[in-house]
């Protein structure tokens, strides 16, 4: 597929429209970089009152520059950049990077600038990049348009930011750390090119090994999904997401001038994607270097060899918070080892070779753990010490890790002495690590994602059972209301093939007592009202109803007591359902999340879904196994599999009921939000029911 | 209080005894160090065939050494390390560090000479650190008894480490980042100096304004909680446990040789002594310097000033993660900033003074939200650029901080260009991170300390209602059984004033109909049988029998039942039990920590404490302020407080019921476990009632 970004990374010529002269401006500093890193292509700065600037003839204006001219960065104040990007399509200039702000992200005056730059660019068949961003690198082809002070090595990771300040933050972090980017992209208000682009892009691009990626708001969730689970088997995807909390979301809206969204939804479509979602900016690089340079782990089991045993704890701890486990090395490993280390030494995992361990022993160290089948994946601990050669080591570790088709990392516990040894490590592809947790964190990534790649491919769903001119016959009857009650979404959840438990509406206590013989006894009896919505809180309910007096004198009771306790809420009538069986309760829902549309949702039921937050999500549509992702993914899905000796329940029932409600909210886009509350799981076999419901329709 | 401790850190003179001439020895290491950092007590090395070493006269033996020598440090092979220690107990050397490994830590041979050195040491009155560990620096005497290369700059952190890797891994990352520390101890396998030990000595240090540990185990637990809860109050303690996880705990044992016990003890001891537990290694450094230099917050809002939006994202993430809030500028404060900082800057919080902002702005920007009584704490982010001038920020953020009695950090995003920044921070006491989302994990520590310190100080508590004559006449009955059933549990219950259900036992048929009309219709018939520890299990409890008809046929098939079920068990008859009256099932028992001694539990009951590990812990003896702190920190502590309308319980008869409960569990160490499994907590004023319990003894 051709996107059109290649001249944002490979142009053959460059305009920098608003260089500046002067070493005080940030345009000047663009320039400076776009000479600094080796760009082979034309370089010309569009200036109408210099001749030249840093030895480059520069221009009055775009249409005056030679071919070729692929790519123009425009640096000049918000007002005049609409008009200077109407000169550089006439030009014919296809790429266009708008450094500038004060667009979007100021109010409704600079959006309307923005729009317009989008206006003109498709008119152009132009691709833009920015307003509001901080430009490109690639470490490839030496571009760099932005004032990012230095660059940073040349390697597989493919960084886009939708902040240019937390692109100039890892520049400065990591660029004398020989972590090695194949480029940065930041993206700024993304106007026009967004993370989605870019990912589709960086997937084709053989220098990327990993897609990085900070995020603040992912506007188009449905084509980011799409486009990251196309992704995701091919090449692994990292993210951060800023605005997690609502605090973060406020800040990131503030800055932004756009909503971040739910973080649910974003958890859910980064797990249903494959994509690896991380905790903090330094996780993001810790562990993309991981997927940069390493095989992906086979299984869980972690060999360490360490010269201390306290970081190695620290290290074993981190490792099973994440998941992970100690290897035990077998017979034959231990055997290997003996004579190779100190006699002192622990040989069990963690494999302890004292404070003096040196080369020789690191090598044959690394040697026989990564030879031990019941090992996994390898960690190499060093403590520095006076005695022993710290960049040797490292060497070592490279030597035995070359080849090998387990992930090695290190870590080195120090900034102090270990600057060689971590260029050793890192030009050799080991991420070198200065915390004993940080492997816990990037290993059990890496695995999960490995995980995630195993999951069968799923084939497309076949429904049955689906009366869409119903459903849409009964959502037209209640379009003038905000939601539909249990007794309108009794009859939609049926048409879509969800089981309900029987139940008739009744309107006096004959009625009621002629649907409780159809139905048949025992009975529950429910108040129906529109203005009534959790009808347990006011007394609404009467089970167990076993015989025609019981249902008579509990309709009057029931009017009663309502009408008493509500006075101002219209009574319809009651419903009369069926007892239920015994089963577990939980709850399935949807609600419509702004950027990614119907969010399905799974927990348990009862007081409990709030107590402990014990719930999943998944943007539909969804596959199989999101659906059943995510009822496993909660406590809830213990109780259904069997948890103590309880009998295990209809699962598959379950996964039924969530796939046919996501179906019904995308075929029914006025469906705000859809609640089951309860599904009644019975035993495996028995299928589900539901036991009550409703919807709310988009104001 | 005198601990003799002091020589560890400024003795008047020191012999190092087994100094090696030779540069690639440890103990010539030790030496260089001695003689590198302003030590300018004497210094005499111990080796018999050296005249000197180093510029110091050597001596034959330590007997030889001239006045003063308070201090020996001994790196000898473990076989001759008794013999000279006896030495020098005889030259009457107070203070002896034993840097030699091959003690406990490789077996039983170790451990015998281990022990002969602490007998020696005992019988001279002198005190001994390690062995094998690396020794002790004092940043304001100068004394460095370790070989770890590089010191760290002076300030208010005093570090006690039992690992001598972590101690020099921690060097190695700090020594060029002007963290200030006061001093570091390693302890090695704490023969004689402990970690409570030096807690207790460093409380009373003047430089010392934090006390930072790492430890692995710590065997007397019931003295490190009174220690650490007498110092806390007066300085914090921050800790770092390894040996979290069964993993790392694995990890801990196989190179201490010493068990690190179950961490919920760790934790809970942590917790009611005020210790700040943390997560990681970089965690513990970077809240330790937030307690050594800044003042406690007073609440949890937080300001921010930035000069970009992305990097205050993910710290308002993190900040809302961990408990604390998004300050709200006053509109007094958005005043003063505004025409102090870019037009197109945000004055809400975070307040982001765009990528230009420099000195002036970060001086106004901070002044002005330090000047907001709506906000706790400050925090400045800046992410370097081209044309800001870092070092000159730092300052600023030093100058505004200085005097205030609000706690502000520094975030500078890059690692680079901020050498000096760093410096200028530190210096000046301005903890600088580079993460932007450390800050939420130090604040909240501090926020956490800072209310813990508020917390009323209780009274002692006055027992009534405890027959403790009785209590041990019951469990003498029982000494020869692991374990108390639930019918000699129930008196044993009473008998400490616990309420518990009224029931009685029944052998018959007939017993049963008359225990029943004496409890009261409805009852509880449950089998009683001392092989049969789940009652439930086997079907071994009949609910609600309304009359004497109903006992009587139950009687007789439940016995029946159970025959055919466990024809092994021993069948005893039945407890014949009042029906509980409604209320909400919650779990209180005591389980005997090896290192802590009795360990009170609380969580929910039924199938959900297994289901969300909701339990929390504390180690007896306790107050009722920690009694009520663990009720409190569960879910079920929720559901007790009125959780979505539920009326409140009585939490006052819970607390009432793990006191009593620790009380037996204190006045009688042969219990090994007790589980009051349910204890039925009635409404607010109504107590509450054990419906089950049991009790298992040592074996």
């Amino acid at each position: 597929m051709h996107h059109g970004l290649e001249p944002f990374f490979a142009p053959r010529g460059v305009a920098i429209i608003g260089a500046s002269a002067s070493p005080t401006k940030l345009s000047f500093g663009i320039l400076r970089n776009l000479t600094s890193y080796g760009y082979s292509g034309q370089i010309a700065p569009v200036n109408p009152k210099e001749d030249q600037i840093l030895g480059h003839k520069s221009y009055p204006d775009i249409s005056s520059v030679p071919d070729p001219v692929d790519l123009a960065v425009i640096v000049l104040p918000a007002q005049v950049t609409a008009g200077v990007l109407e000169d550089c399509g006439k030009r014919g200039v296809k790429a266009v990077i708008v450094i500038s702000g004060g667009f979007k992200e100021i109010g409704p005056e600079g959006a309307a600038m923005e729009k317009s730059l989008v206006t003109i660019a498709r008119r152009y068949n132009m691709r833009l990049i920015g307003p509001n961003c901080v430009g490109t690198l690639d470490m490839y082809t030496g571009l760099n348009t932005t004032f990012i002070n230095g660059q940073p090595a040349r390697g597989g990771i493919g960084f886009v930011s939708q902040s240019g300040a937390v692109a100039g933050g890892v520049v400065e972090t990591i660029r004398d750390k020989f972590i090695g980017f194949s480029m940065f992209a930041t993206l700024g208000n993304e106007a026009d090119v967004t993370e989605t682009d870019m990912i589709e892009y960086l997937a084709e691009d053989e220098h990327t090994k990993v897609i990085t990626s900070y995020v603040e708001a992912i506007h188009d969730g449905q084509r980011f999904i799409q486009a990251a689970r196309k992704v995701s088997p091919h090449k692994p995807i990292v993210m951060l997401k800023a605005g997690r909390t609502s605090a973060g979301a406020r800040a990131v809206s503030s800055h932004t001038g756009s909503l971040a969204g739910s973080h649910a939804a974003y958890k859910a479509a980064f797990e249903q994607a494959g994509v690896t979602e991380v905790d903090s900016l330094a996780d993001l690089f810790d562990i993309s270097m991981g997927f940069a340079h390493l095989p992906l782990p086979k299984g869980p089991r972690v060999a360490m060899i360490t010269n201390g045993g306290g970081p190695a704890a620290l290290a074993a701890d981190a490792l099973a918070m994440n998941g992970l486990q100690m290897a035990d090395l077998s017979r034959e490993t231990q055997e290997f080892l003996r004579p190779h280390l100190n006699p002192a030494a622990q040989i069990a995992n963690p494999v302890d070779m004292l404070g003096a361990a040196d080369v020789a022993e690191y090598s044959a160290g690394l040697k026989g753990v990564l030879a031990d089948p019941n090992v996994d994946m390898a960690i190499a601990i060093l403590i520095p010490q006076a005695l022993v050669n710290t960049n040797a080591v490292a060497q070592a570790i490279v030597d035995q890790a070359k080849g090998q088709s387990k992930p090695v990392v290190a870590v080195f516990v120090g900034e102090y002495s270990t600057g060689k040894a971590r260029e050793i490590l890192h030009s050799n592809g080991i991420p070198m690590y200065v915390n004993p947790e940080t492997p816990g964190r990037v290993l059990s990534a890496m695995l999960r994602y490995a995980r995630w790649l195993e999951k069968p491919v799923l084939a497309e769903i076949y429904w049955n059972g689906l009366n869409q001119p119903e459903a849409a016959r009964l959502l037209e009857s209640a379009k003038d209301q905000p939601a539909l009650g249990e007794v309108l979404t009794r009859p939609l959840l049926a048409a879509y093939g969800m089981p309900v438990v029987a139940g008739e509406m009744a309107q006096s206590a004959q009625q009621a007592v002629d649907a409780a013989r159809r139905v048949g006894y025992p009975v529950v009896m429910k108040i129906v009202s529109p203005d009534i919505l959790h009808k347990s809180d006011v007394g609404g309910i009467r089970l167990n109803l076993g015989d025609d007096d019981a249902v008579r004198a509990n309709y009057v009771s029931l009017m009663q007591d309502i009408a008493t306790k509500k006075p101002e809420a219209h009574l319809e009538g009651v419903l009369i359902e069926a007892m239920a069986p015994k089963g577990q309760e939980v709850i399935v829902g949807m609600r419509r999340d702004q950027n990614f549309g119907p969010l399905m949702m799974f927990g348990l039921g009862g007081i409990y879904v709030e107590l402990f937050g014990d719930v999943a999500f998944r943007v539909a549509p969804l596959t199989r196994q999101d659906a059943a992702d995510m009822i496993h993914q909660t406590r809830a899905g213990r109780l259904l599999t069997g948890f103590r000796g309880m009998p295990e329940a209809d699962v598959d029932a379950v996964v039924d009921a969530i796939l046919r409600l996501s179906k019904l909210a995308l075929d029914f886009p006025q469906i705000e939000e859809i609640e089951i509350n309860p599904l009644l799981v019975l035993p495996k076999g028995k299928g589900a029911l539901a036991l009550d419901g409703r919807v709310i329709l988009q104001a």
